[in-house]
């Protein structure tokens, strides 16, 4: 596959400097740029790559393109990073035209009053349950499922081995175990939701659980009952979010964050990689808590340390006021 | 749908304020009850929310009857959270009552030599592998996979995307690499048990790994080979186990807990989220290990700290040293 | 099944000391075995089982051969554990030369453009889409999907649930939300890799996610886009790894570890369990970093001390300050 320069720059906008019949053959990155790919330049961290690129073609800010070698041709953005988004899109229009067929592949298990949209796909080996919606230009790819009466909006995609709308997680105790409490709810998804392969949003236990327009979700997440997360907050892989948890718009959570459950986080609160989120959050900023990694002999040292922190508190004490009776 | 409260009271017992002849549309949160919703109070901790609630019947423990506002009417119980479990079990009843159809769905790939019983029910999708045994009452929703030689007991419930009975992870180290140790076991899982979504459980090296009876799983969680959950022990999700693991019953993991291998935890021992268990317990009670959260700046100024406590521990030593020497 | 000694003996070596007519009909652990088991000693902290072990049959290095009870036979061997392996592989080749039936079972769904080795195993509901590619003699279970242009190698063995080349994660930020950035890179999968139920390795974005020969990967892990794992590295349960990150040769992670996004990692670096891996390692060694485990109360004493331990240094400092005037 091949794109003209000239054609980006029709669909996307942008000024290019260069020959607008250049035929960009691949995009890649600057470091292992070919004469013939699309490289672009975001994070000015990089810039020193930009002065070695091979790349026939780079997508730099206007203060960048100074810095573009003699060799290529560049299109002056004022978001590269952005511009480079909407050049993978097109891309992928571009290979993807020739191979759309059925939109619900036929090994695909649709209930009857389950309600998709014409023009929304459903991969191979998918199930969409009783009462469930798939909303406009939405993709499920393969081995999805979709329960009972949830409902995903528009533009959403579904990777595979998503799991929307399997029980929550609730249990009366009892003297003889534990008494199952049914999930009369469903899962509401809005639009322009991604949500990761092996992902899973559980149907609330009576109302429903909740997903905001334009929240993205990274793989192997673990959505409970009743929690509602507000839009455009991204969840990298591995997250777990406890039931009944709110959680804020345009909040972000590095791989592995947990969040306890019942908590409520505020908008645009940040929650580093691994790090167990135990009490609700009502000031934006970031928020950091796992223990630094260290040699294994040197962890050692301080975990047992930190286990007597008691004790090393005591003895200071005892210190201050020895040094304060001598004073 | 609808239920007659004297319905209710017919089939679970406890004392009714108010008609019999109203009737329940809906079950819902104290808070957002309307005057069709049945509700209930089981924390006192709600019991200002039941002083302004809108439900037109509550579920309420005799101490709190006095508390139901006079427009409401109240089923008294002394179990109000039980009671609430099995409504919600009584109306998915009614629910699903109509749409019963084939129990194993034609999409299913059922071994021949696998062993269904004629109650169980195998959803859209799943896999049930040669000598694989699943008991009475039991339910694969979509897309389950349940290995050779492994069994579910009666009334199990597997979510969607579980896979029971993947080779545990063995091999023996040699120079050119790994060497595959065939997992010669299987996986028994008792009775009532639950499994929530894309959660799997290995089969064992040489024994079967063992779940029993009242176990409750919920979504995401790795339970490794050979190992033995007690009965009506209960796992958050995202829960991890390794291999070998021995842990006994009526326990109950926070999400994210991990489990390092070849442990033995006692009955009744509760670990918190986040927490990881490095070392066998023999005493019942709360453990817990995880970094508290802080403010990203506060986490770097403590992490650093955490990173030097040796440092800071001789210090403290110099320091008794010279006090204890002008004493 | 029963095998004869002396059948292992000419596949796999080892000298013999007993009946090679004996008929092993179980492998079995030291402790649980009896008179028709096989069992094997590896690590000699299980000496004492040997002493009172009723299998028929023991495997056991030269040092421990002397240890053997009279009434069993035993297998010497250099590496009793490597051998112990070799026989599992051996006796599930005698379990499975029955029932080898049809490599790609009819459910599974082969997109025709993509390239199936004729002696590979493809099993049911497993997804294969265009352009992916599946080596000689490798089996991938049940419902696993391959995407586009992904590549397996040989000998593989992909459990169930695996997703391999779902998309990175990876948006451009922008005001109005997240912009997706279409990946385009495919997956790369070396010979001889392993792969756990519901794991799930990301496309990369421009090029491809890596995995070199040998790798083993257990269930639940997240292999994030772009990353390059190499070959012989093994992960436990539930490993988490964020994007572009290189991973050496040769290295073990424990379960539940964690690596961020963008780091290197040398050949030969072993990670515990538990641990977040926040920055590159150049020095091969063992690295940890886990809250310690404790009692509740006792965790949340030493928490606030944690939290707080920018005060208690700033006392030590104040405490010496004062004693060094005094001297």
């Amino acid at each position: 596959m091949a794109i003209r320069l000239g054609q980006l720059i029709e669909q996307l906008g942008g000024s290019l400097h260069g020959d607008p019949d250049f035929l960009v053959q691949k995009i890649s990155p600057l470091e292992t740029a070919t004469p013939s790919s699309l490289a672009f330049l975001s994070n000015p961290l990089y810039r020193s790559q930009l002065a070695t690129t091979q790349a026939g073609c780079v997508i730099v800010s206007p203060e960048m393109q100074s810095s573009v070698p003699a060799g290529s041709a560049c299109i002056v953005s004022s978001n590269p990073y952005l511009y480079f988004a909407k050049v993978t899109q097109f891309w992928r229009q571009q290979q993807v035209a020739a191979d759309r067929d059925a939109l619900v592949h036929p090994s695909a298990v649709v209930h009857p009053q389950a309600v998709v949209h014409p023009t929304a796909r459903i991969g191979p080996l998918c199930v969409v349950e009783a009462g469930a919606r798939v909303g406009a230009h939405s993709w499920l790819k393969s081995r999805v499922t979709v329960g009972e009466q949830c409902q995903v909006g528009e533009r959403c995609i579904l990777h595979s081995g998503v799991v929307i709308g399997a029980d929550g997680f609730g249990f009366a105790p009892h003297a003889d175990g534990w008494v199952k409490i049914e999930q009369l709810g469903a899962v509401r998804i809005g639009n322009d939701v991604e949500i990761g392969a092996n992902t899973s949003i559980d149907r609330g236990a009576l109302a429903d659980t909740v997903i905001e327009d334009g929240v993205k979700l990274d793989n192997q997440i673990q959505i409970g009952h009743n929690c509602h997360i507000g839009a455009h907050t991204a969840m990298a892989g591995c997250v777990g979010v406890a039931g009944s948890a709110k959680i804020g718009k345009h909040c972000t959570f590095g791989g592995a964050a947990m969040i306890l459950g019942h908590l409520t986080i505020a908008d645009n609160v940040h929650i580093s990689s691994g790090s167990l989120v135990s009490r609700s959050i009502s000031e934006p900023g970031q928020y950091t808590g796992f223990y630094p990694l260290a040699k294994n002999a040197d962890w050692e040292k301080t975990a047992a340390i930190v286990r007597n922190l008691g004790t090393m508190r005591e003895k200071l004490r005892q210190l201050e006021k020895i040094t304060k009776n001598k004073e």
